[in-house]
């Protein structure tokens, strides 16, 4: 580890592990991507370790009744499509993530494989995690664990929210003070908006069934994309005036500034592929990619705002793997949003934004066994190369705290 | 004409017509079709008036310092695709539709050859029809269109308006004194919302990008359905649990009751294709039709509903050429409209739906021209065999009042 950090909690033990412990795995099954925390202290971290903390190193506390130590390690976020769910027991397998590493601090390892799951798949997919790796999937309800990731990552990770404005993330201070309410827009197969009154307050008010798997769906079978990486990277080169009819089509390339629309607002997403003789053969994917992604970015941002405006909540996060810290994505979002509010609401984003549901499912630990009791991120700064600027779903360097 | 009806006026006189009399056009042209309303008197009609009104056939009156007539006739209703304007230009021409027949009761013919028009083709297409028909096209503002024909046929159409549940419409009693406030939502190739407070009192609140240009034009590209007809045919035989991923399809056939989703519901439209490695030919066409229509149908009864809400609106009117009196997009915005609103609020529908913007324009020459002053409908039953309990974009048998 380097240089400790910006550590929020100092009056505990910090605890060297044993090279490449992997410990603590929550995973949140959608219907379209399974997404994977994990904890994790490498050899790398112990070498570090070593040289930066070796005056803390290895101590432990009584503290009332309970131990207590701190281990440090990392968060690390991987991502499976659910199609390829084989892939992702392989994984688990290989690395023996399921085996938890609970022997940190001289705690006996549980008995039973249970790992933290949330999403439809906890459900649906038991069986099979149960008859293949022995693993019995702990379920943690769904909008409870969004809730729990965001309000972690709000709390706890530097930097973690932004807006974004003319190509550009602004990085915006969390006032813990002033966190709730707030409304959740989460972006997965399918969108849920939860009003987030607290800590475990929360209510989901609404949601559309236009979402990321929508893109993904609409999208492979309009332009035969490979990926939804794929489908994002084709819609950042695409047109979407091409298929999209504008106002500016319908009024002859006039605006209609009586209701306040411009020549360039979209009056009819794929319109204008009514009137053209033309098969779908003929449009470039990337153009038809760069539509579909407007106009369900677009819905999304229009529908949250509305919520927003009906609770009287001016802040709005969006998360879920859809938005994928794709610049054109975010951007359609905020405008959407500053567009329908006239510049009231602002719509920020998340670093962390695929996660949530996982991260939240993580922290349930606390709940059910006592470990962690908390997660401290003891770093994130840009400067680190595994949370860079980009969006990344980046490592976190944290401490988790165990108690026995 | 049939027994003479429910007339509303009765003070003024009734005026025979030439046979196949043909006069006042209006045009609503739009992004993706041309709606024309037209009022004639026809040789079928001269005979009915003979028979049933000839004690006050060709009766003129003065009132105050001006005539007044009322000429029977009927309001008749064509839809042209916009791509296809010709057949809208050789209609007009072979019909001789734009020499309006203003000489009823001996008035003069107007010297200008000036035509009603709204929509955003009103502007886009002026030199067009002055070109080829040496007419000039009235523009009328089209948000001002809307709410004028939505206004004159709940007032003067019986059994215009109607609620479908269960696959049955409900036709409502409009009181004329509790009318206002209500939620327009027109339903074009994009969707307009608008707040209505009285005879030409409005504002537009909302809309959005995702209408009936987006069913047709997606619905083109992935089906290469021939029409917008054979589209809605196709999806009403459809089914969209093929394509459509379900909550039950991501949590293992259960419901996620905790937040009200029964495992039926659509958790994310098109999202089946995501996990599925099934190509566009691979889906029926009918059931891809079924599942875009269910998204847009419930995308915009959602966001319909969300603006009523907004604004405390208790009636939402549906209208705009989408919904074609199409069972299941009137089942769909319903239910939509029922579900978010926590049976709250009831989607209305109109029989002339299609028409709302073009009935506008024509009730504009009042304004400018003094004639007609008003269109009183004399009669609107089922009975009617142009009426018919279909959706009809039904004739409607009316007096236009004149006055010089």
């Amino acid at each position: 580890m380097e240089g400790g950090g910006d550590r929020i909690e100092e009056e505990v033990t910090i605890v060297n592990s044993p090279a490449d412990q992997i410990s603590h795995l929550a995973l949140d099954i959608g219907g379209s991507l399974i997404k994977m925390v994990y904890f994790s202290t490498s050899r790398e971290q112990l070498i570090d370790n070593t040289q930066n903390n070796s005056s803390r190193d290895s101590n432990e506390v009584s503290k009332g009744s309970k131990k207590r130590c701190l281990i440090n390690g990392r968060l690390y976020f991987i991502m499976f499509e659910t199609s390829k769910i084989n892939e992702c027991l392989d994984f688990i397998a290989s690395k023996q993530l399921h085996n938890r590493g609970v022997h940190h601090c001289g705690f006996p390892a549980s008995d039973t494989n249970t790992i933290k799951a949330t999403g439809g798949g906890a459900f649906r997919f038991a069986d099979l995690f149960k008859e293949k790796l022995g693993i019995i999937l702990d379920k943690v309800e769904e909008m409870s664990s969004l809730v729990s990731g965001v309000n972690f990552l709000l709390k706890a990770v530097p930097s973690e929210a932004f807006t974004y404005e003319n190509g550009k993330r602004n990085y915006v201070q969390i006032d813990h003070n002033d966190l709730y309410p707030y409304l959740l827009v989460n972006i997965g197969s399918g969108v849920s908006m939860i009003k987030v009154d607290g800590d475990g307050k929360y209510e989901r008010v609404s949601g559309t069934s236009v979402g990321g798997g929508t893109f993904w769906g609409l999208g492979k079978l309009l332009t035969k994309c490979k990926s939804f990486d794929d489908l994002l990277e084709m819609s950042h080169r695409g047109n979407n005036r091409v298929i999209d009819m504008l106002v500016g089509d319908i009024y002859g390339g006039m605006d209609y500034l009586k209701i306040g629309l411009s020549s360039t607002t979209i009056a009819s997403s794929f319109g204008k592929a009514v009137s053209e003789n033309k098969e779908l053969e003929e449009y470039k994917p990337e153009d038809v990619a760069r539509s579909l992604l407007r106009m369900i970015s677009n819905n999304i941002g229009q529908i949250a705002y509305l919520n927003a405006l009906r609770f009287g909540l001016k802040k709005i996060f969006f998360g879920g793997y859809f938005i994928r810290g794709h610049a054109y994505t975010m951007d359609t979002i905020s405008v959407a949003v500053d567009f329908w509010s006239k510049g009231e609401a602002k719509a920020m984003f998340l670093r962390h934004e695929g996660f949530l549901g996982a991260l939240g499912a993580f922290m349930n630990y606390e709940a059910v066994e006592g470990f962690p009791n908390s997660v401290c991120p003891i770093r994130e700064k840009t400067s680190n190369p595994f949370v860079g600027d980009l969006n990344d779903n980046g490592i976190i360097e944290c401490c988790v705290q165990a108690t026995s």
